[in-house]
């Protein structure tokens, strides 16, 4: 990145040196994301700005090229995701909601094919955690002739995409996520797959994708990416501890913290814990976690304007109070051991500070 | 954007000590961008990831948010500008071509007002780098009770923008144009104005334009702005005198050499040249260049698949011979003055050397 963002800043498109070496960068990085989905497809990565338009474009060009479908998802997809679906649906595709579990987990079994059209599931949620089972999901997609889009924004690196994207035919990805830098995302699309182009202009992306290409921030997600598939295992055994570690460390301390979503394990990323903390608030809790130097984000992670209560806790049932007070905490490839038993303890705090404060005790 | 590449990498949304960092210089490069463009209507300017996001935002937003009306604009815009038309076109929306003089100059007396709608301009064109005339734009606009969308993704910094940007309701701006890095770019909406946000999903950006914002890059589009605002001036005499210089250079070594669009002064962008050299092929020429050491576009920067003749040299009346043998050359804020004169004798030697390789003398 830092080579691109002092040097010549040839586009790729030229026939110029300069374009040929920027050009080859470009393929360069294109093909370490190939290596890393396991995919001999990389002619239909397209780079994008991040997770945000990767997925909108993946639902958007679906319908563009589909004219006409069922879209199947749960009440709980991201706000990217949630809010394209409702776009198409004022444009007449018909939507079918999937049941979750109280856990998070998607119900396929509980609903029945009505139509070819598109399903849209999560790899890992962004406020649960919790893993989906993309096995069952291309089950259902294939019963009802529809096309299975996979947004692995959150788990992507974390948790274990299919062998070769068995099954997936459309995958949307966020760089920074996995250590790349801000800015880098992208799409992959099934060969043959139709799907139309969401932002047009020039020709770059093989005209999936127009816009002068971010040389810099894709340079450093192929880089990022190159080092996941190297070092991965180890990322998210560091980040599984860490996780484990911290649960544990709340729960011993903070009586009326619960964690939502499923248990560290194969069934959640071991980057994320949201835990509620009843009686208190979100907003107000996350203030003081930033007074003891705990960096912490109070409520979803995204929600729409109107979206009072995270669209998660309500579909896996929780009560009000829990919704109201959910934190989300994220675990990184290197949190450091002690870093995480001083954050326990400074939850601890935090809590006993905030609720000491308040009129009733709780 | 080294500290942010290196920083804590807080995305500014959250309510910690890290993501307010982060806000500050978010908000602080919004500020940049506002000084730049004279306005103190800060929150309506919306980072998007480059300039092609811009125009196709604004135009797509402008429509969702008017369902319909007429569409003014020539027949040599961008293809950002021009398949945001086409797939409006295809919605219902009625277009007018505006046609442009021998020079490219739009002309803005050959046309009625039918009806509101939107006015689409470019500040300096992408291949000719004629410079359009806002205030008559601004006329126009009115008098069709339509609004006013300037495209300045070529030209912003190099060419004055209206006064505070009076008679403009909406305008898009590239960053690496000015200096600035790819991948950030940006669109200003006037307040009041009707528009609609095409990226949906988290709050960022006041809800004008969702996903995580690409803070490395805004911080540099910033900076980049800042300095245009001290020293703009300064770049454009460098690039002008260079332009100049080269454009004379060239006519006086190669005889077939011919500049499209208007003649270097304020009617003209000081940043680039468009020669065509009637009897070569552009690409072959460019690569020819390539190997002489000068790094220029063979053709148009910017066609769609079906575009064989740029539209801009069909539009100005050129012969198919110099439309096929266009050649863009970019002068730069800082290009120096003997790199110049040195281009020249390349430009002049590579002509001879394709010219003397092909099989009929010319």
């Amino acid at each position: 990145m830092e080579k691109l963002l002092g040097g010549h800043g040839a586009t790729p498109g030229g026939g110029h040196r300069e374009a040929r070496e920027s050009r080859e960068i470009l393929e360069g990085a294109r093909k370490q994301v190939a290596e890393f989905l396991g995919t001999n497809d990389p002619e239909r990565i397209v780079f994008t700005s991040g997770g945000t338009e990767a997925v909108q474009s993946a639902i958007l060009g679906w319908a563009e090229a589909a004219v006409e479908g069922v879209l199947y998802l749960s009440s709980m997809e991201h706000p990217a995701v949630e809010l394209a679906i409702r776009k198409l649906e004022r444009r007449g595709f018909s939507v079918v909601r999937i049941p979750v579990d109280g856990e998070g987990r998607l119900l396929w079994k509980k609903i029945k094919p009505e139509g070819p059209g598109l399903v849209c599931v999560h790899l890992a949620h962004h406020d649960l955690g919790t893993v989906q089972d993309l096995k069952q999901a291309a089950v259902f997609a294939r019963s009802a002739k529809a096309q299975l889009f996979v947004d692995a924004t959150f788990g992507a690196g974390w948790v274990d995409l299919p062998k070769e994207l068995g099954g997936v035919d459309l995958l949307a990805v966020s760089g920074h996520r996995l250590g790349g830098p801000k800015g880098a995302g992208f799409l992959w699309i099934r060969s043959g797959f139709p799907w139309k182009a969401q932002l047009e202009g020039g020709r770059q992306e093989n005209d999936q994708r127009a816009g002068t290409e971010n040389m810099p921030a894709i340079a450093g997600l192929g880089a990022a990416l190159a080092e996941w598939k190297k070092s991965g295992e180890k990322f998210r055994k560091t980040a599984g501890e860490a996780q484990r570690m911290l649960l544990e460390g709340i729960r011993k301390k903070v009586s009326n913290a619960k964690l939502h979503g499923t248990e560290p394990g194969p069934g959640r990323s071991p980057a994320h814990l949201g835990i509620s903390f009843a009686g208190l608030e979100a907003e107000a809790l996350a203030l003081v976690l930033d007074r003891v130097g705990v960096a912490a984000r109070g409520g979803s992670g995204c929600v729409t304007r109107e979206m009072k209560i995270p669209p998660a806790m309500k579909a896996i049932g929780a009560k009000p109070e829990e919704a109201r007070s959910l934190i989300l905490f994220t675990l990184g490839a290197a949190t450091p051991t002690p870093d995480v038993s001083l954050a326990a303890n400074l939850i601890s705090e935090a809590v006993k500070r905030l609720a000491s404060s308040l009129p009733t005790s709780f």
